[in-house]
């Protein structure tokens, strides 16, 4: 049994995060929220998500697992305006998810989540710096490193306590310094370092994470 | 002799209609105001125009029929702004359109009324059923169905007083209910029966019309 | 020596004006602010540019030429909000220019400007006549020209003080008349005429201007 009331926005801002990894995925239906987890396809991104109960206008569910088409999906959620609420029901006996959404009825069939890519373990990860940076800063130094190269160098220099971005083209470069004033900060993620000394395409002596972008 | 002003937004509006099933027509030219008819290639779909004269700012004709390229018209008329009048004048010896609008003067060529494909006789429909909705609400239940599938039925529940629109593809549906309160009531224009029992793709004892989509 | 702060805004519509013609240029830097003079492949435009150091907020240069690839400046100067400063500086010994906008630091290889395209010879004109326009004016007129044929003739009218556009398709024309009234006044260009009687393109006794669209 699941039978669930919730904003469309939160909704399709969960499936959001998930879908530009993954085309489908297995959804876990548990007491106390959705939870999905997925890798994509070259096993270089992962997405942990978590979509507690407390997020839904209305929440039931007894456990299961449903497997789903997630572009099929966001498009009717993306069909509701902005603010509407989305019904979800899932019909056991015919393994069909009917999403209505102001009087417009849905009916989605489910994938059967054993075809589906098994979830990954989650890695045990040592991080050792955390910062919360505005969504616009990180885009934009993305955007200008997507100019000059695939790949980008994130770090955090904890003697200057900046966040950097580094791409480098082959005949040009991008640099992007972000310092302590720059950064939002949070109770409880202060800038920090813990003590490592990697070196990782000529950025040392900084803590820095690997991305490969398209 | 054909000499009208017309709005922009006016004669804009009264295109696109004929627009989306042909790319030239006949326009004629009566008394009374401008009538348009016809059907697209595969004889799907009909538009039956007229424009009264009583729309223009200014019309005066003798009668007539002329050919139109309707993108060609179409692009000239978008170019003016909104609320901007359009000056349509005949050139009878030249068989040219010249159409001008806020100093920008244009010369159509027409094209041979008798090399268009023939208007169509209008069929004698017996329709039992009519509705008054709004747009947006037709609009959003087909760009749903057009996710399922390639046709659409549409109907009314006598019983249940309601507008539906169906879609039925592999796996999944599309269902939307419409009920008296969420039409737009207009006088003479009642949610109506007529007492036919057609069953159609299995959309029983309703009246249903099919329409095929792209 | 070269360093300059200039707003993005500035700089950005500097570079679009050349950037329509060519995709790679020289930047003469004089002492008195930049100029660039650039001709199309097809010799057909040329721009003749030149940017005061008044435009400026700060502007510092010992003399020089550059050479830039302008998709790749624009796109790096494009990246900064409306009205934000860009940074430039070169570096003379890495033939590097750095672009700096709000924190984000890009390195720009410059090309040698050997192997850029000649700057073209500026022709002797005898310009017979000078309007000043509406942007918007023109652009419309080019819009509906563009429909019909891709050759415009541009012109003035003496007798009527008008400015004129005329495009002449296979079935189809389109013409422009702008009286004084519909031109901006400026002090020093009035709408005028120095006496040549040219016919082009069956356009008799006006001095014309022919553009070669695409």
């Amino acid at each position: 049994m699941f039978k669930t009331i919730v904003s469309a926005d939160t909704l399709g801002a969960a499936l959001d995060s998930v879908s530009v990894l993954v085309d489908e995925c297995k959804i876990r239906l548990e007491e106390d929220g959705l939870t999905i987890r997925a890798v994509d396809p070259a096993n270089v991104g992962m997405v942990d998500l978590e979509l507690a109960a407390a997020a839904f206008e209305s929440y039931e569910t007894d456990g299961g697992v449903i497997g789903v088409n997630l572009d099929r999906l966001e498009d009717i959620v993306g069909m509701a305006d902005s603010g509407q609420l989305v019904h979800l029901e899932l019909d056991e006996e015919t393994r069909k998810l009917h999403i209505s959404l102001d009087g417009l009825e849905y009916t989605l069939a489910l994938i059967d989540p054993d075809s589906i890519r098994q979830e990954p373990d989650l890695p045990e990860l040592d991080l050792s710096a955390e910062i919360v940076i505005e969504g616009r800063d990180i885009a934009r130094a993305v955007t200008a490193a997507d100019m000059v190269s695939d790949h980008i160098a994130l770090g955090v220099d904890p003697d200057d306590e900046e966040f950097y971005v580094d791409a480098e083209g082959d005949t040009d470069d991008v640099h992007l310094e972000l310092g302590r004033e720059d950064l939002i900060s949070e109770q409880g993620h202060p800038l920090r370092r813990r003590g490592k000394d990697r070196t990782r395409r000529g950025v040392p002596r900084q803590d820095a994470l690997q991305l490969r972008g398209r």
